[in-house]
């Protein structure tokens, strides 16, 4: 693992770092906001909070854009932003925003010529965490959240992986994949034409089927330019309510798709993870 | 003036507008935050803080990474974020990142071929405010703070025109223009050889010569890869205590130039301002 750069931020430290990812088959950046530099302070132990980004994005957006690490340094909690997928020149690609690099949607890729590097799941749920809980001081807690893409992976690896998380939260998630154009276009490329293969990676599918239960959270801007043809925030509720799944929805009047909405309610979401992840087992 | 985007944060409305500037003689962007975008709001009037930012940025560089729009929303302060330049495909320019357009320096150039346009200091201190006060809800109050380039952009401005703001801060400022290498090339482009001509855009001469005293924070990070060569903070302060000045200079053990050091300081300076901005007069 090696560290590109590190930058004291909130008297505590926010890095980049490049590692070569067995399960993706490349070299690998994240960054990790580490809540303090002090030195001599070996005794403390942080649980950690995963951010997956939307299309596009890289571990650059949510560190510089979200506001995120003032409330991480005072709640105590590490914050750890990976890339979008795979990356670089012998990586299969598209030159459409909404799929290949940039675009992984947190799927174990089946298909030609994805399944060599795209397996953006497995990554997130075992190779990253272990990673992490290696190098830096971890308890046992973790969290999951995301935006949009992003937040359809925090939704779907929370709910699946209920014993590895103990909060799950999202911003403007696509919330019901196989039934919106993105989700069709990238789990059809990625999983090829069998569309009950994708329904391990639809949240909505996911809630109806739970047992175990998680703490979630989903904040929606009623201005969002793709609520109604790409995330579908009210597929999710209604089969949250017909399994009984303690799902809280929020929509939030006037608000869009920019990372202007995720910093205005950025505190919220970090508090109710900390409300989880801090607390003592009686 | 034309509305490029508006988008809610914070409860409150980012805007970015175009209008064509009669002093810079081409046409310019700014960001603005307005603190809430509840109608029927008539009546309350808000003081305006003016960022300047620094070399190579736009308006959305501190618009997007600072988080400084969670305070200002708080607190009840107009933002305003002017460019660092005039733009265009007319308007002279330099393949350096330190000259030319991204690096106007906040000055009124006289020399060729920046002289046309290269009017910043004029544009910040009237042309700006001007537009600002007539189209946004606005008292008579404004403070005025910046980073690096327009950290000096921010104590010039500020020092030169007391009667026009209540308060002045700084991140990183290059303190002493006139004796560094980004102000040397800079000053010696645009006001040519005689270097007396710089010295009114020098904040560490201007600092020395004051006679009447603004509020002033400084702050400033100890590992700041600029501070010794082009920032000098040392130099303000030894002229600030020669002439009786009351500036409050603050070093932060760690601290680089980046948005990261703003945004973790960014709420101390919000409140500074806030003291004299949201000042009732007795």
């Amino acid at each position: 693992m090696e560290l590109i750069n590190s930058t004291k931020a909130f008297d505590g430290l926010q890095q980049q770092y490049r590692h070569s990812s067995r399960l993706l088959n490349c070299p690998m950046v994240f960054s990790v906001f580490l809540p303090q530099d002090k030195e001599g302070d070996t005794i403390r132990k942080y649980p950690v909070l995963y951010w997956l980004s939307g299309l596009t994005c890289t571990d650059e957006n949510f560190s510089q854009k979200a506001g995120a690490q003032r409330l991480a340094a005072e709640l105590g909690i590490i914050l750890v932003v990976p890339d979008t997928s795979p990356r670089g020149d012998g990586v299969a690609d598209d030159s459409a925003y909404d799929l290949g690099q940039g675009a992984g949607f947190y799927v174990n890729a089946t298909q030609e010529p994805w399944r060599q590097h795209y397996r953006m799941y497995d990554y997130i749920v075992d190779e990253l965490p272990q990673l992490i809980e290696m190098h830096f001081p971890t308890n046992n807690r973790r969290g999951i959240f995301g935006h949009s893409m992003g937040g359809h992976g925090a939704l779907v690896i929370g709910m699946r992986n209920p014993q590895r998380y103990q909060s799950v939260s999202a911003f403007s998630p696509i919330c019901n994949p196989i039934a919106c154009p993105w989700g069709e276009k990238a789990l059809g490329a990625y999983l090829g034409a069998d569309a009950q293969s994708w329904e391990n990676y639809d949240a909505t599918v996911l809630i109806g089927r739970a047992v175990e239960h998680l703490p979630i959270l989903v904040s929606q801007g009623d201005q969002d330019q793709f609520l109604g043809k790409q995330l579908k925030p009210h597929a999710l509720q209604i089969a949250a309510e017909a399994s009984g799944y303690p799902l809280k929805l929020e929509h939030h009047q006037g608000y869009d798709h920019s990372y202007y909405f995720i910093a205005s309610f950025i505190e919220e979401h970090l508090r109710f993870h900390a409300d989880f992840l801090l607390k003592i087992d009686a």
